[in-house]
């Protein structure tokens, strides 16, 4: 599993993708604007409105990074093992390790309440692209402009969020070539069902993690509520029990969370060069920190599992992009693409005229990046800081001050249409460990000292005359903000609250944040803003070039992927389309069961039972990336024939270029999952409630 | 086990070390310039010169970093599992891993050869300062002078050998002060007698590395061998059955790698702030990508498991390192004993002419290196290029070409003293595992791009138009290296055969070697030799202001210290002097025997035979430091008493400062050690030899 768990841990560059269709089986499409032409030509499949919007509204976004679907009539939501595992962690204490275990819900009233987890449906879009223009003038200068986009972009989603109650959010597409207004119907009230060991689900660990042939079964169901019931829904998919088979075009819907396909050579560069090799020392300082914190005892891997997954889980992606970015023929492919346009741009003094500088305007942002990328890094994005108490203690100074301001004035994330979840977030009854969150905060503080030298003014503030370590524990000692209810009078006691707070956490987040705050600033008005209207021109360059079958880059909004399912060949063996439930034993055995490619008891228990030729992984074509994880695979009638839950090494550079050569999606096999929850889990509540009786 | 295996990681900075001595148990004392009055007045203590040359001579260095002595006068040698490692692993094989299942050879024809280990007994040493400081004008040029020096100190070398055929070194003792040449005796035939599992020498792992309470049996057992028989000596340690005691007096006779106490507080900074960081930055990318290949199967375990040890060792050396320079209580101490000698200097005319400027011409080297420090680490000490291929190959390359030149002007490890050894390890059979070589060539050249850039002139001609990865197989499955006899055929045919080779590591050697030389030439011309002189100087000045009373930095030479065996009191908790056998069960049930807790089934199978209550470890005050591993801990009777392994976590300061309020040297005791010995392993050749029956 693994690959598809989007974290924010990238610097956040949303870039426009415009490329010309028809290649393959590439694009992330939106569901209001598909190549219609070329499933019909390519596929003979006639996309039905009906057909669309159910899938729409079966789909599933994990708010904290993730996709997945309704599989049933009374609000059954499957995804991924490693996407419920946030919340799998959160419901274990030290005498119950779910993720070690498993969890199954014999009754309703066993299912367990997930402390923070908030998943969206995507009830409708609008088209805003005019309203948010409008406001904006072509020739203002950045800071003007950023500043009055962000205006109006939090008012319509106030308004809308006003008139519909639901979750509204504009997004912002092709990096600003298109602006459109999302409303979600929101689920706060969220249970945990049923999940397998996590022996099961991440099967190979992170030697197979990226990896295929795989023998993975990723999956877990959770429960929405509403109203403490579960929810009814007609806009669930139905269950196929025979699954994909080689050949069967397929279609995955689903919330890809960023890909950089149009990024320039030198912005490219700057990714190999600079960003990614500083993000990627940063993980695997993280994750020694993690893997040795783990090994003290079982309960310290129990409370870091979680995390430790998802730092090692973009470690091999990182090491993966890279590889694609150091690799000479990939970027002779992106240099070859670049000069092609840029030729076509050239040859049409209009074309030239308007776009021709956009080039040069993004390498002028990746001069100015370059000196503030890790200043931004280290306050505003707050590496500085691994602290959960950190993190609240900044989100309470900042939503006090914002919370002040005009909503239209805000940062886009304390705006009135999103402080409902970021309440959620921040009010969360998941535990906080002191011992975890000191290790954390010690190490990070000394990596900044680091960084910037311990004689630097703020880093000599922030440390305060100690020793990182020390100065951690000081603050997570003196700390109050573990206490839910504390957060909640600072938060309603609002400025004079957080004005009077001696909390260490607090202090410690107004010292920083005036330079936090210079930081972003710089960093949106000077490399964001400017940026974005360089790559919009860009757009449109392609646009004018190559005509107007497009998709936009990905933003961690819902879009519908298709492809073929096939295997590939790799070192010249051909590897199969699909894997089965015997070769997870097989593999198992070629490791002597060694961790982590031994299989939990539950499954050698009843071998025997199992039909050892069912399928249990599988692969496609579809253009998928990290926030895909989850999201259902679908054959042409809308019948779940599987699940994404990984992407191969070889599509790794998909955040760069689409290929179909090798790079497949992975996914589990509706069959094989059916297999093992009647045979090895006898669940039978969730077998019945799938209709696989 | 594991923190005193001192490896030459980092950027090999060997300083002078002069301090008032008197204080507490400090020091770190040459055989020939002990503290004679100080253990008379302190401990009553009146060191014999026979007691003193027979310890020396019962003492016996690990030539690949580390310690250990004569314990049985048929050349038995007990040093620590881990500083044996890398010999149980080469003999290791797929089908048997002794590092996991332990060694003991139950004849002697059973008795495993390791392929390239040399062990050193030094024979005698003499003062050749006046010889060395004779042929270096004191106001030469750095390079004149360096030259110079390098001259005489091959020339003494090679005339010392030829007359005593005895391994001879010149070494450098306060940084320029003084010089000794020391006369090893060296054994090449050394053979593995008996090592326990790594489960019991290293129970706790990486954990409990560095701290304690500890449990571990780190010990082993070698043969030294001459013509096919095992050495006979007189100058062995009598095992002592009782062992050490607390309050005892105890003497630890080992190697010390290196310290820098006398590291000027910019000096300290400069290695807080930059070298340090990137040093510990690529153990961590190097730990990850060993951890996770060792994930993939067993036999890839057994592969990395010894270089994996060195590096997590290593890395939590640096963190322990670093929170003592990141404590600003430390570093205000090191600023006050610094402004005291500057004052005393400044306060006296002479003293002030001679050696006033000492301190910013240090400062001055320290811009010089910055500017060049991690060109040298990536190409002249090889940190672009992890692989075994490669160190031999650049070993062969400059072999061909200093054998060249007459010896005096050859690079100090190709003088014709140290050709011998240099051999020995060039013609090891230990195994080459291509897929290992290749990961880590691969890793290493990505990082070498990352930091560098890929346009850099010298990285491309490296890469030639591939990938990291692309480029590491093809010169992994292109040399012929793999083969001794190859390697022979180039060492024997010189540079005629290196420049007809077209073995592609040669090759790559030869493109890297002219950038690598003039980096080091910069290094050792224009870094090295002004801060040698420099911190001469400032040794005159303490010498001057405190008196004669000295010992020198540690060289990985033969050193005596002594201390006294007693608990210590932390975070308001008394830890015993002590651990039992008992202990290590106890502390296996506080962690559910999960690894790395697990004892091996031979102790648990034998525990009822045991005697709980035998102590296992100990701690005393002897001041140490990596390179100690393994040395013998012997009482006021020169008796072994036990064997150091490792020291706490407040002993990792020890490499900048002395304090014997918490920093503890930990020990295995003797008296665990024959318990085991007996009970556990029936290990009876070892028991009887060393007269314990």
């Amino acid at each position: 599993m693994s690959s598809l768990y989007w974290k924010s841990f990238a610097l956040g560059l949303f870039l426009v993708v415009v490329c010309p269709a028809g290649r393959a089986d590439e694009g992330m499409w939106l569901f209001n604007d598909l190549p219609a032409r070329l499933l019909k030509d390519k596929y003979n499949f006639d996309i039905s409105p009906g057909w669309l919007d159910h899938l729409q509204k079966a789909s599933v976004r994990f708010n904290d990074g993730g996709s997945g679907s309704f599989v049933s009539p009374d609000g059954l939501v499957m995804t991924n093992h490693h996407v419920g595992t946030d919340c799998i962690q959160k419901i274990g204490t030290k005498e119950h390790d779910y993720i070690k275990t498993g969890f199954s819900a014999r009754v309703q009233a066993d299912e367990a309440k997930c402390p923070d987890l908030e998943l969206n449906v995507l009830m409708s879009t609008e088209d805003v692209t005019a309203q948010v223009n409008s406001v904006v003038r072509p020739d203002a200068y950045p800071a003007t402009a950023e500043k009055a986009r962000r205006a109006v972009m939090n008012r319509i989603e106030k308004e809308s969020l006003d008139k519909t109650g639901l979750r509204s959010n504009v997004v912002t597409l092709y990096n600003g070539g298109a602006y459109h207004l999302y409303r979600y119907k929101k689920y706060t009230d969220v249970r945990l069902v049923f999940a397998p060991e996590k022996d099961a689900a991440f099967f190979g660990g992170d030697p197979d993690n990226f990896e295929y042939p795989r023998y993975d079964l990723d999956i877990c169901f959770f429960r929405a509520y509403e109203n403490d019931k579960p929810v009814k829904t007609s806009d669930y998919l139905k269950w196929n029990k025979l699954g994909a088979k080689e050949g069967d075009l397929v279609f995955v819907s689903g919330n890809p969370g960023s890909t950089s396909r149009l990024d320039t050579v030198q912005h490219l560069e700057f990714l190999r060069d600079r960003s990614n090799p500083r993000a990627l020392a940063m993980l695997e300082r993280h994750e020694i920190l993690l893997r040795v914190y783990s090994e003290r005892s079982r309960e310290s891997a129990r409370r870091a599992q979680d995390k430790l997954f998802d730092i090692e889980n973009s470690r091999k992606a990182y090491v993966g992009m890279q590889a694609g970015l150091q690799d000479p023929s990939l970027m002779a492919q992106k240099q070859m693409q670049e000069q092609k346009l840029r030729d076509a741009v050239n040859a049409d003094p209009k074309l030239r005229a308007s776009y021709g500088n956009a080039w040069d305007e993004i390498a002028a942002t990746l001069r100015t990046s370059e000196g503030i990328y890790i200043d931004v890094s280290l306050l505003e994005r707050g590496s500085a800081f691994e602290s959960r108490l950190f993190d609240i203690a900044r989100t309470l100074v900042r939503l006090a001050e914002e919370t002040r301001k005009p909503n239209e004035t805000r940062l886009r994330e304390y705006s009135e249409a999103g402080l409902e979840s970021l309440k959620q977030d921040l009010f969360s009854e998941a535990p906080i460990y002191d011992d975890l969150d000191t290790l954390e905060l010690g190490d990070s503080l000394g990596m900044y000292a680091e960084t910037k030298g311990m004689q630097d003014d703020l880093v000599r503030k922030v440390l305060a005359g100690k020793s990182p370590n020390a100065r951690a524990d000081e603050l997570v000692r003196g700390s109050k903000l573990k206490d839910v209810a504390e957060r909640k009078r600072l938060a309603e006691g609002g400025m004079a609250a957080i004005e009077a707070s001696t909390d260490p956490m607090i202090l410690l987040a107004r010292l920083v944040d005036p330079e936090a705050r210079r930081l972003r600033s710089i960093y949106d008005n000077q490399v964001d803003e400017p940026r974005q209207q360089a790559y919009a021109k860009i757009a449109q360059a392609r646009f004018a070039a190559y005509g107007k079958n497009i998709y936009p880059d990905a933003t961690f909004t819902l879009r519908l992927a298709f492809g073929t399912v096939k295997g590939y060949e790799e070192n010249g063996r051909q590897l199969p389309w699909m894997t089965t439930i015997g070769g997870a034993f097989a593999h198992a055995d070629e490791h002597q069961d060694q961790e982590p490619f031994r299989l939990p008891a539950s499954w050698t228990r009843h071998k025997n039972a199992l039909s050892l030729a069912t399928p249990l992984n599988f692969v496609n074509t579809a253009d998928i990336i990290g926030g895909n994880s989850g999201s259902p695979v679908v054959n042409r009638a809308g019948e779940l024939v599987g699940i994404i839950f990984d992407g191969n090494i070889q599509s790794l550079v998909l955040d760069y270029i689409y290929s179909d050569t090798q790079a497949r999606a992975i996914a589990v096999h509706s069959a094989g999952i059916a297999e093992a929850l009647k045979k090895v889990y006898g669940a039978g509540r969730v077998v019945s409630e799938l209709g696989l009786r």
